[in-house]
């Protein structure tokens, strides 16, 4: 299968890296790590082992890579705008598009420039950072869920999820991604708001009191308006967000991507995480209040998105 | 009338400047500001004419000062602990005590200190903030409401309320010192906590869309609660929160006192701002879901106050 890796940071170089290292044929679209990858290949340093692949296919450009059988989009939210056109070249009439982006709404964008039918999405449980171009760094996790955009599960979802499991990448595939889409938002939510609010590590906010209790509470406000999306099945209150905490406790200082891009000034992913699941909160009737609030905090800082 | 300062900041040096211009007796305890105020005097910078006065009755014991008709207190409150000790030396079976501290709380620390009968409480709308030591700088407002805490109007809180305004300072006793100081808390909570911990100050907070409305939020929060608490008249929701926004908007990149505390790495006043009316509100059946949450990131950075 050939597959190419559209918006590779962290988390598209770590999955690609997998991939690749499998046997798969794995075409990476690089932008920073272009130059660094090209004479030193790629490193990946890992909780599981480290690993180095000397030869990677890299291309400065998305016309060069040609046709593929699959499209895994690792691309920040925030520049999907620009998705379509990324995407575009590397279509032909079978091509399936896989997004691993967070948060709600990509899917939509995807479906609606080249057809639901093409689409699935995938919940990424992963904690890994840049570190120097040509690097990566795999702190821990990497559980993928996916499933289709519009339909359940198909041999296509099956298929995807076990070329990943041959990867060595736990992965399942989901009759309902919205559900899945949800149940990260749960994560999401508060540790990536929280984390770029107070500059704090999942650690730090977790240790803290008040902060511990404010994860919680934002948990439940995630769940009780998931709850109300009409998912094939509900989401047990606090049984699930104390499976979350408990999740995360083991995490040793992870930083959220979010709390790294805010430290360096990029622009966050606010539309994804906070105003999609806000807007179908309310229409389904449950507005979640701390949710707003974390968002409008979020967003009186955030100067650079209008610029992207 | 001879009075004694206690906790001269910014409030207590601009009130008690303006007194002793007037020709009233006052005696200032001063900490950081004494060697300057003993060398130099005492410079006001005010909006409304600058002053100097050349002579000041400065002390850096309490035990120093002796006893006095009216004591002012301007102490931060997270030393409400030493308010008693502080106190004590200056009391003559008739000294009544005036503290124009923030927040809720504080007259009941001195009442059970002192009795109840000594007690006023007054609400100061003040810009103003320190400067080098020795000067204070008044950027705009300045009227004081205040009141006995535990009677209405009586002869001693209108003499008291004259003698500011002879000082120049607007002033007015209230019949009901509790409706007062919630009114105050619908400015204070928003802007107090949102310039802490967002760094940013009264117009930036106004001027951008997010936050702006957020602090209307929060107001309607506080004044629900306020209307739960018996008060003598209601607080009228969506008016009074506009006054107070408009108010607000006339100030010109006003940095609130809490905004100053976190930046200089000083405690913030949490309990008598945040934590006292969450009580209070919680009591009535009125909880503030956005003030709680505002208060918990608050907390959250704050690693001094439990060293004072």
């Amino acid at each position: 299968m050939r597959i190419a890796i559209v918006g590779a940071g962290a988390l598209g170089l770590y999955y690609g890296a997998m991939l690749q290292r499998s046997g798969v044929d794995v075409h990476y679209l690089l932008r920073r790590d272009y130059d660094a990858v090209v004479r030193h290949g790629l490193t990946v340093y890992s909780v599981q082992g480290d690993f180095h692949l000397p030869q990677v296919k890299a291309y400065p450009a998305v016309a060069e890579i040609g046709q593929v059988d699959l499209v895994i989009v690792g691309l920040k939210t925030f520049s999907n705008h620009q998705m379509a056109a990324l995407i575009r070249p590397l279509l032909k009439k079978t091509t399936a598009i896989l997004t691993l982006q967070n948060g709600l709404g990509n899917e939509d964008v995807l479906a609606a420039a080249f057809g639901s039918e093409r689409v699935l999405g995938g919940i990424a449980f992963l904690c890994s950072n840049r570190g120097e171009p040509g690097e990566v760094h795999h702190l821990g996790e990497g559980r993928i869920r996916l499933g289709e955009f519009a339909a359940g599960l198909t041999p296509r979802s099956e298929a995807l999820a076990a070329m990943f499991r041959s990867a060595g990448v736990p992965c399942e595939a989901v009759a309902d991604l919205r559900r899945a889409r949800w149940e990260k938002l749960v994560w999401n939510i508060p540790f990536n708001g929280l984390s770029a609010l107070l500059d704090k590590d999942v650690t730090e906010i977790l240790t803290f009191e008040s902060t511990r209790e404010l994860v919680q509470e934002l948990m439940l406000e995630v769940i009780v308006a998931a709850n109300a999306q009409g998912l094939s099945r509900e989401i047990a209150g606090p049984e699930f967000s104390a499976q979350m905490i408990a999740f995360t406790d083991q995490m040793d200082h992870y930083r959220p991507s979010m709390q790294i891009d805010r430290a360096e000034g990029r622009p966050l992913e606010l539309e994804a995480i906070y105003a999609v699941p806000l807007r179908q909160a309310a229409a389904a009737g449950m507005p979640m209040i701390r949710v707003d609030m974390l968002y409008r905090l979020l967003l009186s800082d955030e100067k650079l998105s209008s610029l992207c």
